[in-house]
């Protein structure tokens, strides 16, 4: 029935406060009040509608994205809003656009690499979007290694202008998103060339159609590169491709804020530290950090509701069955999922700290923190992205068959997220980059440098070698130094092991590339050590709100003993831990998920998403699930006739053993 | 440039004889040359085209799939092709469509339930395709508890007919492939209800929908549920829902092999053994493990080959970029998957082994090896679809970004594989049924009866318990008693742990529901075993061709050693290894990855597909991947115009300034 609320009792059986946990998730009562208003005003707009994405042909898919995006810029225009409510309402329209671009590549783009008057041009233009701007930087064969680039953008010191060139097929931009089909203008990566020299890859303000008619300027050639994974998903991104055939573009439309080409051809660097584009690294993986939480949080709201809802086996005396959600196998999934959610929301937070702290240390030509946070922020994207994308997936199959439907919010949520595991760096590549800085670490012990910040643990590398835990009784497993010193030994160990193998090797590098996969696996040690360890640290502040803190504790413990238990093998191999103490962690753990269940509801009810955001049925508020699946299922375009499109062309014949006369 | 083999160099690098291996892979010469030519018939056929599929609206791509089932009916019918071929052709047809639930589910449910009559009556037409049928068991409430399905079928001895009725809506039948457009007939699974009682779950024989004009009979509801995970996928097949409103049947369409209603609505159970629906499933789940090996493959094979083709970083002096299949990141996820594909074919081979047995002793009434190899059934199909699924999107994180496009063939192929995971059983459902088995066994122990078949290691329960690994050096973790002996032992104490732990609980099903997570470990290590058991067993055979048998050892040693890596916290806590002896298990899992790696390629085309069963650009058996990647673009519908629609509408306006007086 409409307006019953089916998870009532369930929200009866919390703890805490679950107004307070809303406060805590959102990361301040300000962000919450913003949060919840502008959710509320996607939602009740019809114009935002999303249910009917997955059934929409490529270009009306398209087409719907680009009247939302413009609908959106026309709502934040007339409603006045701030810039932080503007990027919450895009964030609560859930759709990829080419906006997302425009706002969060090409205008930081012009803002952190044009020079003054560069920004004085573009930028208005941008702001009121004149102009549309996206970012092409990949190439067809080339990824990872933007070293790799082809592009070629050539000094012409007789009419003082760049060429801009595609020279093989390979060297095609590939992927930029708003590229195939919207954008007005592109910051384009390309081998500079001045004087028959190369000066390696620079960014370029290329204009790439007209503003009269939308048409490619001469020497482009532009296109979308096609289907992506999912049904609705990337597809309403138009990710594209684009061709240089010689175009030419003026000086002063290269990015010069870090190095100049002169008039007269000359190639200089400016007092600008390069080091200034790590900061925009630091700051554009911390909003990574935080989307995963965003993406993994409303997965385990869909599973954790619809756990609650769901009913299969147990039934005793013709009673109702149990519900999934009290099913010990299901807690073992689903609850290190929601601790995982709580974990990477707060080390976001402290990466929004770093980036301010990175930011002022800069600003101070203090550059001593850099490496550490560039890998500890490398380390994070790629450890949260994994995680998210693993876990929805497995949230889908947590709710079963029906989480195979589109109508369960859950395929779209998966396919839309998973490039996130490769963008900004894929998640491989960053680990070693990761395990990089830790044997350079390792190598410096004794040498009177300390390890800072997330490597400081390093600085106690003697006892760490050498102590073992104390854990006698599971709940011993509950005290945080317990802890700490488990997974500062664990992935300590791990490195120095790893530095002990490489050493064997004459040529470093060699034995870096055999070692590689071990060095992952000390990576992935010392990044969870980095989440675990600022979970720990959030419940050392005052967390109001009745019970609240005492539901972080328990979800933290969730977290690190759930990782204990899945790497117990590292912990067992280091010898930092017996086998009774892994098994008295995983006794522990257990007692624990007892502990999450009556909570479980209400934990993601504090995500204080709406039915809208999260575009689910298994996981709608009311948990009104059949009679809403029942309904949708009609909306599917195959039902609009009874009698199948093909029934009298094609089935018709078969059934009446007439094929061989039949067209087909 | 077409015609030119850009992988003809990897090839060369075999060290086997690929002619051979290709036999291996077939299971004999007979399947290899049937396939290989159906395969070709298949692919040389332009109506079997599907390339376009993820292109198409729902309604297009379903109308697309009626075309393309019925041509290929008419083509087997044409050909006068066997059933073997028949099955291959609908196999490399590639497309989930109704005929597989109608030769798949709906012909042997009744094959294996009707009786002689029945069979007599039904099958000509299903056989000439007059009639279309379907499996229609799941409900919207009731997906891996059967007993719970809620549709009855009263007996009415005044018409001596069936009442099917749908008494909730939770009882729609919901998931059926076949139903939702297509099916004129459907085995409908409900509750038997004679004389006010309930005698469980029987299948029944209803017509669903006209013969004449196609539309549903008096009191059936009938439509598709919706759209599902990916684009093309199982999009391709109605999926359906279901509703009676007092449907009647006459009696003699209750499927009547096993148990009967008499004409007095009298309840019988006839003399045939209900243990007979068990020789169904060991027979459905062994073709669900030689269907998992086929999916992995294909997703290894795309993988393998476009390692072999990509190239990022590494560049010396400005030669080309380093292949990425000689990173060893990538080889440590690659070939373990590599050799999963090789080793759940071999286990799936056993199986059909195993299901000829069972059917032997069955039929001489002799039921004593069901239980267990019911049990190794189940957890086998749980390991190996579970491991599958997740490699197949491994594969595809490890083509980079281009493995997000559909021209990769890697997202469809995710989305068409994943339900393998939850139909015929959910995974975890399953494990536990393993668990419970082997609990039986451990308890068992000691009291003469010896336990058989892939338990009759726990017979050497003592040993097992007290042994410790003699490997001292990394070769010797090449010896197949040492791998063996760990896998047993690992095995065993895990169970024998579980039960001892069960055995501290009063009530023995509350410690089974409490310690449930503990018990799917212990069995996935039990399953384990078997894998690797029958991969080793596979190397005791004699397998002719030029260097094959060492290119199997290499790859079962990959197998086992990387699953040992995988879990050596199982190994450590069990004390059956020591942290040296894990530690040497993966160095020599290493020196297997480098020998390994020029065979890569051979490796993979030893599966003998054609391109268009890949259905991957990145996969071309050519290599010829960039410009066909480039080529495939312009064919997406976004492509049809320079301009896209709604550029006048929505982008023009905003770019003008000109958005409050346009129309959104």
């Amino acid at each position: 029935m409409e307006g019953v609320d089916y998870l009532a009792g369930e929200r009866k059986k919390a703890e805490f406060d679950v107004e307070s946990m809303k406060i805590v998730w959102a990361g301040s009562r300000h962000v919450l009040e913003v949060s919840d208003r502008i959710s509320k005003l996607v939602a009740d707009d019809p114009a935002f509608r999303k249910d009917d994405r997955t059934m929409l042909s490529r270009k009306e898919l398209f087409k719907n994205t680009i009247r939302k995006a413009v609908y959106a810029w026309k709502r934040i225009v007339e409603l006045h809003l701030s810039e932080e409510e503007a990027s919450r309402l895009r964030f609560y329209v859930d759709e990829p656009a080419f906006t997302d671009l425009h706002w969060g590549m090409f205008v930081p783009a012009i803002k952190g690499q044009g020079t003054d008057e560069q920004q004085q041009k573009w930028l208005p233009l941008a702001y009121k979007m004149q102009i549309i701007g996206c970012y092409a930087q990949t190439e067809l064969g080339h990824g990872s290694n933007v070293q790799g680039l082809e592009t070629t953008a050539t000094f012409d010191p007789r009419t003082d202008e760049f060429v801009i060139n595609s020279p093989t097929l390979t060297s095609s931009k590939w992927w930029p998103g708003g590229l195939g089909k919207v954008s007005t203008h592109a910051v384009v990566y390309a081998r500079l060339i001045t004087d028959g020299k190369d000066h390696g890859v620079h960014g370029f303000i290329v204009q790439l159609r007209s503003l009269e008619d939308h048409t490619p300027l001469p020497g482009i050639t532009v296109g979308d590169i096609g289907m992506k994974f999912g049904n609705g998903a990337y597809n309403t991104m138009d990710n594209g491709l684009l061709r240089f055939d010689h175009v030419r573009i003026p000086r002063n439309q290269m990015l010069m804020r870090v190095s100049q080409v002169t008039r007269e051809g000359k190639y200089k660097q400016s007092d600008v530290p390069r080091q200034l584009v790590y900061g925009t690294m630091v700051y554009v993986r911390q909003t990574i950090v935080v989307d995963a939480s965003s993406a993994l949080s409303k997965a385990v709201c869909i599973a954790t509701r619809y756990s609650a809802v769901r009913r299969q086996f147990g039934s005793q005396n013709g009673g109702p069955e149990t519900q999934v959600i009290d099913y010990k196998t299901q807690q073992s999934r689903l609850f290190p999922l929601l601790a995982s959610a709580y974990a990477f929301r707060f080390v976001g937070e402290w990466l929004k700290w770093l980036y301010t702290d990175v930011t002022q240390r800069l600003q101070a030509n203090d550059f001593s923190t850099l490496p550490e946070a560039h890998a500890c922020t490398a380390g994070l994207k790629s450890l949260t992205t994994s995680a998210t994308a693993d876990g929805i997936e497995e949230c889908r199959k947590l709710c079963g068959g029906h989480g195979y439907l589109c109508s369960s919010g859950l395929p779209e949520l998966f396919a839309v997220y998973v490039p996130a595991c490769t963008y900004e760096g894929d998640n491989t590549v960053l680990l070693l980059q990761v395990a990089r800085f830790l044997m350079k670490t390792v190598s410096q012990l004794g040498t009177g440098k300390q390890p800072v910040g997330t490597v400081a643990y390093m600085g106690r590398i003697e006892h760490l070698m050498q102590c073992s835990s104390n854990v006698q009784k599971a709940e011993d497993w509950l005290k945080p130094n317990q802890v700490m010193e488990a997974f500062e030994a664990r992935a300590a160990r791990m490195s120095v092991s790893c530095a002990r193998n490489l050493s064997k090797y004459a040529n470093p590098e060699e034995g870096f590339a055999e070692l590689s996969a071990d060095l992952v696996e000390a990576a992935v040690a010392h990044c969870q050590l980095i989440v675990v360890s600022k979970f720990i640290d959030k419940l050392q502040q005052d967390i109001p709100g009745e019970g609240v803190k005492r539901q972080l504790e328990v979800l933290c413990g969730v977290y690190y003993l759930y990782l204990l238990h899945k790497h117990q093998g590292d912990f067992l191999a280091t010898r930092y831990l017996n086998p009774k103490q892994a098994a008295l962690a995983n006794d522990q753990l257990r007692a624990l998920y007892t502990q999450v269940r009556p909570n479980a509801i209400a934990l993601v009810d504090a995500f204080n998403y709406t039915d809208h955001f999260l575009g689910s049925i298994l996981g709608r508020y009311d948990g009104n699930v059949y009679p809403k699946l029942y309904e949708a299922a009609w909306k599917d375009p195959l039902n609009e006739t009874v009698v199948p499109d093909g029934y009298h062309e094609y089935l018709r014949p078969l059934l009446k053993q007439q094929l061989p006369s039949a067209r087909l």
